[in-house]
């Protein structure tokens, strides 16, 4: 470890025991979201975090109501001059079931070999926690902080964090900041510090083909008639070639090619692509765009699929309809520099120039978003990047996510900032299945991590 | 009027009252096959249709439980040497509702501008009964019929038919004759005495993909994941080309033209492309194969079409969902001298040759037969297309039927008789709708007309 992050973890080393237990207390509230007979406990946990703020030393703290799930927001605006960092974190946790499946009880968080078990340990209360025992730390060891700092923790991430985004949209001002820290997601792989600096955009579209006025006998019409379900198969089909590679003019135009950084970066990560295409996807083969490989295709290509095929006949047995509509549930994964607004355009010229014969074809955007690419020579990149370096003694790696992360789009939208998506969770720490689990060195390692990335963003370049 | 029909149309005439009165008590009985609360109506009217027979003169006559509605047998087989005629017809009718669209109660008959309104007065009660009628007058006006025949009426023809299908392969013996004589169609158009003697034969599969071995998240393994809905949509949509021809290599081998006789007889008809595409399709074009009509293509080319695709997401909203497997419904329509084996034999190694990477694709036949070609130049085909234009006074036409109709398959492939399929309906009779009607002048030409054609088919030739 670093010379200056001596005291730093020193600290931390000091205050194990607490901040192990103080942690287990939070895991014990049952903070579900999606459960009504959970509200209770929700807001239980959103006070437990604005409670822990104001320990820690941040001076104002509000807890915020929603339509929903509270929000909680804090502040700490003592250092004028010096950068503004915007926490964010989520309270809240998926149901636990099944049940039966946990070795150990969800909210009953234990040790064992290592791992915190619990329900929330990585997702994302323990990471969130990370960011709150950052500051106590750097307060206890030098009375003020290096940056200003403001968190926004909600508590409606399980279920589409409808609250947090209007917040975020309607409150600019108020969430002014130089750089966003976002700690839920999860190294690459054990002792690989990561950096995502990438996220897909998506459009969600329906594809609706209408043909004749009323479902048709098959028998008596066919042959005849067009059918919307075969018309939008022929004409879907066609999207993409024989390899997945996007037959749509004008998809491909704006698409920006990695940076060389980037693309180092990655050839240097553990990845096996059999080993992916057995555990993971669990396919006889991988499929998609030749003379890319499969991270590139996931991280750094836009894709085009289609999800169902809502209309005719799908029950048991045998129906001869042919049915009067059917609608297609679509979606393109963009990547850097592609315009949602121009790939739309360009699928709705494709649907006009390939509509099936006797058909009409309707497109309509569900939603549209555009990729995140965070500028690695950002100085908040840079420093996490340094930081988190010293702190593992390892080289940071930049990865990508092929999905978004709907709240990293909001502050880049809204706010404008980047966020540093700087996680310490690990691949198999179970998220969202039972036997949740948190490295209990990575929550260490997590706190010293951020404090000392806060510290080194407050001085001077 | 033929000379030799004037007794027979003579004595129609004079119990032209009573006939109308009887057929009005059995629309009396609301026999709806699918409804179970109408339990008792089906069996009453099973036992209205033996008691009828037994009345016109059949001396055999069986009420025959099965594991549902029953079937009624009765048998005249006193004319050693003469043809065989099975009757068929079915006492079940469809559910009358929408209720409140019926200008009268759709259970009490009553007669409107020559037409008899009631539930059942043309599917097919109406036409039913005139066959039993037809046996009455034969047996009234010489104490003997001309043929010998067979009585086979069933209750579930609204609902599947499974009864009288077991029915029919289980008691080839007993059900052996020259020819059946079918009245559950209509005439082609007022006034045209119509022949139907083609019906396409149907294939039902059921297409299955499958790729990951679970469920995966489109941002997270989009553009490396096999996709199976996208899969069949690609391997599907290539069966047909952009005018809907099929694809699929050896489809059209064994495809058989219709008879110059068949083909100058739809010319003649009064067939309007255009009318047929708004009023029935409803539809901005008519599809299919370039270089034959609508009525070829629907009578006589063999079809592919979808009818629907489970799997994947399909509810309101959006869902990001790369599924492990999907489902397509699909199925081709047969003409003469195809093989239903040769056809799913093709259709398999057309999914086997175009399986898009990473899929595994499985075929399962749901239902698999020919398409029925009746021979015109069969005595009985002969001998009613001559009496049917004799009675009405205008030439027979002979059409097809794009549909099947099951019981003339059974028939075909348990007895080895062809089907004589002579209806009296009209296309706008309002079968399976509110206000179901039957014209009465048809019902008692179609009396004189069945009669006659017994007669003349149990002459010498």
């Amino acid at each position: 470890m670093h010379e200056h992050s001596r005291p730093i973890s020193r600290f931390v080393d000091a205050h194990r025991e607490r901040f192990l237990e103080e942690l287990k207390q939070f895991l014990r509230i049952p903070s579900v979201s999606t459960d009504p007979e959970r509200g209770q406990d929700v807001r239980r946990a959103a006070q437990f975090v604005a409670d822990r703020l104001r320990d820690a030393g941040l001076g104002h703290v509000e807890v915020i109501p929603t339509d929903n799930h509270p929000l909680v927001y804090a502040d700490w605006l003592h250092a004028p001059g010096k950068p503004t960092v915007l926490c964010y974190g989520h309270y809240d946790v998926q149901p636990p079931d099944p049940l039966e499946a946990w070795l150990s009880p969800p909210f009953d968080p234990v040790v064992r070999d290592g791992n915190l078990y619990a329900r929330g340990s990585a997702d994302d209360k323990g990471q969130m926690y990370m960011h709150i025992k950052a500051v106590e730390t750097l307060l206890a060891l030098n009375g003020t902080l290096p940056v200003n700092l403001k968190f926004l923790i909600e508590g409606e991430e399980e279920i589409g964090g409808a609250a947090i985004a209007q917040y975020v949209a309607g409150n600019p001002a108020k969430l002014r900041a130089d750089a966003a820290l976002v700690s839920d997601t999860a190294l690459y792989a054990e002792n690989t510090p990561t950096l995502c600096v990438g996220l897909r955009g998506l459009i969600y579209l329906e594809v609706e083909a209408k043909g004749p006025s009323h479902d048709l006998h098959s028998g008596l019409y066919g042959g005849a008639a067009p059918n919307p379900i075969f018309g939008l198969m022929q004409l879907l089909g066609a999207a993409k070639d024989a390899s997945g590679a996007i037959r749509i003019p004008g998809v491909y135009d704006d698409v920006d090619a990695p940076a060389p950084l980037e693309k180092e970066s990655w050839a240097s990560l553990p990845f096996d692509e059999d080993e992916f295409r057995r555990n993971e996807v669990g396919s006889v083969k991988l499929t998609g765009e030749r003379g890319y490989s499969a991270l590139e295709r996931i991280w750094a290509r836009p894709t085009f699929e289609v999800h169902g095929v809502a209309g005719g006949f799908t029950g048991a047995g045998a129906k001869t309809v042919i049915p009067a509509a059917a609608t297609a549930k679509v979606s393109f994964r963009l990547v850097p520099k592609q315009d949602p607004a121009k790939v739309i355009a360009a699928f709705r010229k494709f649907v006009e120039d390939n509509t099936p014969e006797g058909l009409s074809i309707e497109v309509r955007t569900l939603s549209a978003s555009p990729a995140i690419l965070i500028d690695t020579n950002h100085a908040a990149i840079r420093i996490a990047a340094r930081v988190f370096s010293e702190v593992f003694g390892r080289p940071t790696v930049f990865i990508r996510d092929g999905a978004s992360v709907p709240i990293v789009g909001d502050f880049a939208a809204h706010l404008g900032v980047p966020s540093v998506m700087m996680g310490f969770g690990l691949p198999d720490d179970g998220l969202h299945a039972p036997n949740e689990k948190f490295r209990l060195e990575n929550y260490y390692h997590g706190i010293v991590t951020v404090a000392c990335f806060l510290e080194q963003y407050g001085q001077p370049a």
